[in-house]
């Protein structure tokens, strides 16, 4: 089976692409479709959607895994980084791919085995359960594979779409 | 000119397509796009996606008007507001249209002369700008034709894309 994990923002949005069969992973492809500062917000969502859609037709992933988002305090960030999000789920429904969403928490755990575990952690699991080299980067992207592995640890735990 | 308003919201999206030429109003259509509880959030964006892109479609709008978001409190809220806000700026972006953005401030001022006005100070003087026989419902209706109103008024103040 195939995984879409996206991390999404509205200046940096992270994706991997990783195929999970018996209980192996392949990694198929990560990296993070970005926006310019100053750039008319309709637009760097226009660019957010046309290059997911572009990842998720060279791809074909079956499936997509994204992280629920929890702001303790900026609204004005929170509705912005929504309309990115927004966007994104937008691509995924319109390919047909299903989402599942995950909380900060449970990505911890299916990774790290540790709810408080470290962003560092975090992104130092990806690298090992992967056996990459380095970390992806930026970090957005090693999110958005961490959210294909803990999907792929969950499978059907909770789909929104 | 034909200017298109948009309340943005993921259970009930306003809209309201206005003529504005030579100072003078021509109602040409309002409603709204509604989406039912308990369906996954990315089919829920689809519909308002799908549903806007019909309107835009069918009236041809120059510009768009839509009111900028603000929330005290609930992020979860404000994140999931955002994602229909970001599908509707996807969907004036795709269909070439320049989004103006206005506060609720600026709403106000437009439609009342005074910042500080009730809401439904303000649904009224939608029925009295465009001589209707009732506000427009819902909520959501009266609130998107007053962006498009305030936008007539001020056009050009503040572009967004």
């Amino acid at each position: 089976m195939r995984i879409l994990g996206i991390d999404p923002g509205y200046a940096i949005m992270g994706y991997g692409i990783l195929d999970y069969n018996g209980n192996r992973f392949r990694t198929v492809d990560y990296g993070s479709i970005e926006t310019e500062a100053h750039t008319p917000m309709p637009q760097r969502l226009n660019q957010l959607f046309d290059g997911l859609n572009e990842v998720i037709q060279k791809y074909q992933p079956e499936e997509a895994s994204i992280e629920e988002l929890f702001f303790n305090s900026n609204t004005t960030t929170a509705i912005k980084v929504g309309e990115a999000r927004g966007v994104a789920l937008l691509a995924c429904e319109r390919n047909g791919l299903r989402v599942s969403e995950y909380t900060p928490l449970q990505i911890k755990q299916a990774l790290v085995g540790y709810g408080r575990a470290e962003k560092k952690q975090v992104q130092n699991m990806v690298k090992v359960i992967l056996n990459l080299k380095e970390v992806p980067k930026p970090d957005d992207t090693a999110d958005a594979v961490a959210a294909a592995i803990c999907h792929a640890h969950s499978r059907n735990n909770r789909v929104i779409g």
